[in-house]
């Protein structure tokens, strides 16, 4: 376990001022765990109020003790349930704010109405655009935690061969691995931001399952095991000759790795083994394509064009008529951070820092799907991968 | 896997349907997934329209087929991402709603701002306290689901002796107890509602760790495995003589029960063994005392009054300084579910239907906590308790 360092936080919120000044903001008010997290180093229950200038005010109204232990901000304050914010701000010696930035896409509407009641005479914007792309870009301490995470997930995928087994469903699988994962340090809870945004650390899919469509954005969904949670591993029966998928979310003190590797019991069909070589061959087109300074929705035409010309039109990124259109984003505490390689057009470019998961796929609907993820980074001598498993199937003594 | 009987569905908008027209609203628009899962089977990415009166229209983005299956309603609707919302509702012959309910509770900002300009002439209300109202009362079908939860809660519990020693850490247990209830059917995922609601299935506390006060609304909060996430199971090495409280959320196709039990592996000191029989003796008051008909911050009253007869008033909820106003809440879809058992007043009575999880505690900071947590259901003859595991202390030989 790691506090995050003190210079971490200054550095954070400074950029976070710098942006705020471009954008004619006041103040913002951090409410959101993921945020709160990056930017205080804790998660306790409060919120983080950044001034134009001067030192944050990290304002807790529970459990302040604890703030206080995991916090490196210079100012950690315990806040009572019925101490007015205007009031604190200006005992703190920082104006009232004219125009205060929040996180309009997570924070609901009647907890944002409280804050428009708290400052009458403000006016609100969104902060959210700001603060994610401050987080966009990982320093030398978070991508230490990354290669940490990428560390775990190669532990967990060295003992597959261990538990996998004919006649096991994919969740029993997926318990084992998620069971294993707990013991290496992960935290048991898969940040992913938005509304409805849930996850689970380890997704087993074996066979026709992997190729089930479902509600989320990746090219697999699975099953899941009932309606209320129709994503994940189900209760199919992993048998010999079926690519079984493990896709797993790495975590290490909050920060997140993403990895898939297909595993099968004996040799698999020659139309998903060819297509698995052939998804290598596109993430190699792309990371050979990625580089600092490349535009998002250029790499995506690249891959796109990569699979196309491998003649996979009608099955990458999801089978007919659920097609996917991303093959690739950042992660790091959220699951679905930026950037986005997708169809989208977009003027945004690679920069120094930023983590890109890539996961070309092929789905075949009624037989099966295959394909692989890993993880990267930007850096200064270009694209570096932090998954480090090996790249190959993996086919196991029947 | 069950899918939820058509009738339930039908009875639940129809409820809806009924609040709606007293609180003077034209449509509900149903987004958040525990509530879409409640009122159509499903939660594929779309909405719910609930019209004043006629079939609900299910609108489906993505997946439509799985939705199809899924759900019992009889108006299940592809939506093309660039469909105006206003024109299926003509289509199927609704007229333009002038009042709309969102559930403003959970809906971001900018989401809430997309479905404002897509209605400009309409007036928004909240209608989560009319959703939570309708969820608040279960039917027969729901607590035979709740039934099933409390026997996997039971069947993890029974392996509890097979699995605990002295030596391995509170977070080892938990992987192993998270990792047997996903073989019986744990969907992995638990809905807590509100913002910043994060919760994990299986929470192992020892000794010490148990009384580590926490950001969240439980006595017992969990030291967690770092400060990104600083709640539930530790690191924290189980030894002979303490207690090691095993709090447990089971589920079953979507539905929860809480349940908490203490083991030790020999005696443990008296004033925890003593605390131990004594919140059970609250707990036995407050069941008593639980009536349909009755007041639930009466209720709340009576269990306070009885822990500070037994001498725990600096104790109970919370060690000194972080105790809770809450001693039990209603569960269901949601593990934060009304009623609630707490000190602010309230003229609400408990009905048939509502469930309830009890969980007298004490805190004692340096030393551990002890309780015991079950989860009731208020039937037509009084109340009734869903969890089946014995209550006693269950202490293991050395």
């Amino acid at each position: 376990m790691r506090l995050t360092p003190a210079t971490e936080l200054e550095y954070r919120c400074h950029k976070l001022q710098q942006l705020m000044a471009r954008h004619n903001l006041d103040a913002v008010i951090v409410l959101h765990n993921a945020d709160l997290f990056y930017f205080t180093g804790s998660v306790q229950r409060g919120c983080l109020y950044v001034p134009a200038s001067g030192q944050p005010l990290y304002l807790v109204h529970k459990d302040f003790m604890r703030a206080r232990m995991e916090s490196g901000l210079k100012e950690v304050i315990p806040l009572q349930p019925d101490e007015s914010l205007p009031a604190v701000i200006a005992h703190h010696g920082y104006p009232q704010p004219a125009r205060i930035g929040m996180e309009l896409d997570v924070v609901p509407v009647t907890l944002f109405d409280s804050y428009r009641s708290t400052f009458p005479q403000s006016l609100f914007d969104d902060a959210s655009p700001l603060i994610r792309q401050i987080r966009m870009i990982k320093s030398h301490y978070e991508i230490h935690l990354l290669q940490d995470a990428a560390d775990q997930a190669d532990q967990v995928y060295r003992r597959v061969h261990e538990i996998i087994r004919a006649g096991m469903t994919d969740v029993d699988l997926a318990a084992e691995l998620e069971s294993l994962a707990r013991k290496q340090g992960h935290q048991g809870f898969i940040r992913m931001r938005g509304f409805n945004s849930e996850q689970l650390g380890c997704n087993v899919f074996s066979g026709t399952d992997a190729a089930a469509p479902s509600y989320g954005e990746s090219p697999l969904g699975g099953m899941g095991l009932n309606p209320s949670f129709g994503q994940g591993s189900g209760l199919k029966q992993i048998t010999a000759h079926e690519p079984i998928t493990i896709d797993f979310t790495a975590c290490v003190d909050g920060y997140l790795v993403q990895q898939s590797r297909v595993f099968a019991i004996g040799p698999i069909p020659p139309l998903l083994a060819k297509g698995f070589e052939e998804m290598c061959t596109v993430q190699q087109v792309i990371t050979d394509s990625a580089k600092v300074g490349g535009n998002w929705s250029e790499l995506y035409k690249t891959g796109l064009a990569a699979a196309h010309s491998l003649g996979y039109a009608d099955n990458f990124m999801g089978g007919p008529g659920s097609q996917n259109s991303l093959i690739g984003h950042g992660i790091g505490i959220e699951s679905n951070e930026n950037p986005l390689v997708a169809s989208e057009p977009s003027e945004k470019t690679f920069e120094i820092g930023m983590t890109l998961v890539l996961e070309p796929t092929l789905c075949f609907p009624g037989i099966g799907a295959i394909g692989v993820k890993n993880t990267y980074y930007f850096s200064s001598d270009g694209l570096k991968r932090l998954t480090r498993s090996p790249d190959n199937l993996i086919v196991l003594g029947e």
